[in-house]
């Protein structure tokens, strides 16, 4: 063939339920072009992304692929009449959206791949970050919301029914330490419920940010999220764990949680990555803040990696 | 090639705790010989199983490939030294066993994988049973103990970091209404602890098979079920749910679960499978009994598809 992916710019697309940040670049270090936009109606947005990419051709040249990494809930099965779409999302004009498709035939129609927020940045760490080298990925962002995202066997993201919802399962709660009964207004008390930045403001009627680290807050945070890592090691076995988000930047999280974590496990998974080095198996991201925006480049060289082994 | 996968005759091995189930076959309704031997040292298991194999040899012909589906934990990646041992099991006298290895040296080295016995019934309720045509499938076995397996994209399942320990994740209990603390030795009231066979025993002081339809303990089965299903779907998304072993002989719970589920889950999955035919979503087992011996036929029918696309 001609260029390896890896070689050719790529637009990424993190579209976000209060800003877009449209990108060119070709990986890490290597975003050459860069543009926040708010996220106002949709036609708005998406013309203004397309704007971006369209001065970004004059100056520099033509992008090889696309990749969108969305909130969602959104479509992401190519054999559905949805796919592409950002579908039942409370967010005010944004129900069913045809995002992909307005990007990709406004670049003219390249190859593209669409994907949630929280599996492409799975997908970023997975191929230049805190997974490199290991088979299976899970990343966690635990911000306003919580969402996770699972990577396995050769960096294909897990979609399935729909795609997971992993801030939305029910973990115990218990009444007499924790009277506060969750935020989600669809479930309650589920783990975003309990452990998201809004659920921590709700909870304590302080933001998160304003809270010290000795305060009881950060031990019950621990506990819901070494709840949370502990279903997903018994569900998924996943060979990292990596937890990002707003509010895992309170860096004395991740000790508490490692040491709840394994106290849950309680020595049945024999592995000595939870036996011995903890340390290296629940981690912050690599990446940093720019995992959704560079797992959108990563989403497009997987769709001009697929399209040349066709 | 030669001959189809589907065509040549397969060993299978489905290795339990108190029996060992071997058989040769191609698939449903072609077993063509089997054999129950019960579970005692490993070596004189493990030459009961080779004699079966002998005898079908002298009268049958070669097999081509060997599937054997173990219980665990056991060593499932082939990079490392533990590949093919059932491990840290607390059955005495079975910890660090070379299954794999023994059964596959005296078959004379034919193409062998080895597999958890759960992701085993999963792979074969995916191939041919009640997940025929869906990508991804979860199959939970609630018995004595509760393990869960899951198959996704074209038939490969997931192992990760050990494999998945689905019967361990941790679920709301509320001791109000249930103060029975949990019968886990490692975890006490995780799902095994509290949902599992032995659990239900524990509780109402009586087996499960002589407790009426109408009794309160169905309701509670079926809301720790259902809250591990609503935490599969958040977490895995898979396209069908598959509820097998002797707890689950119980039919009059499926209908229970399902409702449960759909409430839990309250309508935040858009998908119609959840929202309009959950009856079809969460489904008994399709090869009742028989998953565990056919996902052995269809591990070493995968052994056989690796070894011609090499």
């Amino acid at each position: 063939m001609t260029e390896l992916p890896g070689s050719q710019l790529i637009a990424s697309v993190e579209a976000g339920g209060t800003k877009f940040v449209c990108a060119i670049g070709r990986g890490p270090g290597d975003i050459v072009a860069e543009l926040r936009i708010p996220t106002t109606t949709p036609e708005e947005t998406i013309e203004r992304c397309l704007e971006f990419f369209s001065r970004q051709k004059t100056e520099r040249g033509a992008v090889a692929a696309l990749g969108v990494a969305t909130f969602g809930p959104a479509g992401l099965n190519p054999a559905r009449a949805d796919y592409g779409y950002i579908t039942t999302t409370p967010k005010p004009g944004w129900q069913n959206v045809p995002l992909l498709g307005a990007l990709q035939s406004g670049l003219g129609g390249i190859p593209a791949r669409f994907d949630t927020d929280v599996n492409a940045a799975a997908l970023a760490e997975w191929k230049w970050g805190a997974g490199k080298g290991v088979d299976s990925l899970l990343y966690y962002t635990i911000g306003t919301g919580i969402g996770g995202g699972f990577v396995s066997s050769r960096g294909a993201p897990l979609h399935g029914l729909v795609h997971p919802e992993m801030g939305h399962v029910r973990l115990p709660r218990d009444p007499a330490r924790d009277p506060f009964t969750g935020a989600c207004p669809f479930h309650g008390d589920c783990f975003e419920g309990l452990a998201s930045g809004t659920a921590i403001e709700a909870r304590w009627n302080q933001s998160a940010t304003h809270i010290p680290p000795e305060h009881p807050a950060w031990d019950l945070e621990a506990e819901y999220i070494a709840l949370a890592l502990n279903n997903s090691v018994c569900s998924l076995s996943p060979e990292r764990l990596v937890l990002g988000g707003g509010v895992m930047e309170q860096q004395h999280l991740f000790p508490l949680i490692r040491l709840k974590l394994a106290q849950y496990l309680n020595g049945y998974i024999d592995s000595t990555m939870i036996l011995e080095q903890i340390d290296q198996y629940v981690v912050p991201p690599a990446l940093a803040n720019q995992a959704g925006l560079l797992g959108g480049i990563a989403l497009g060289q997987a769709a001009l990696a697929t399209l040349a082994s066709a």
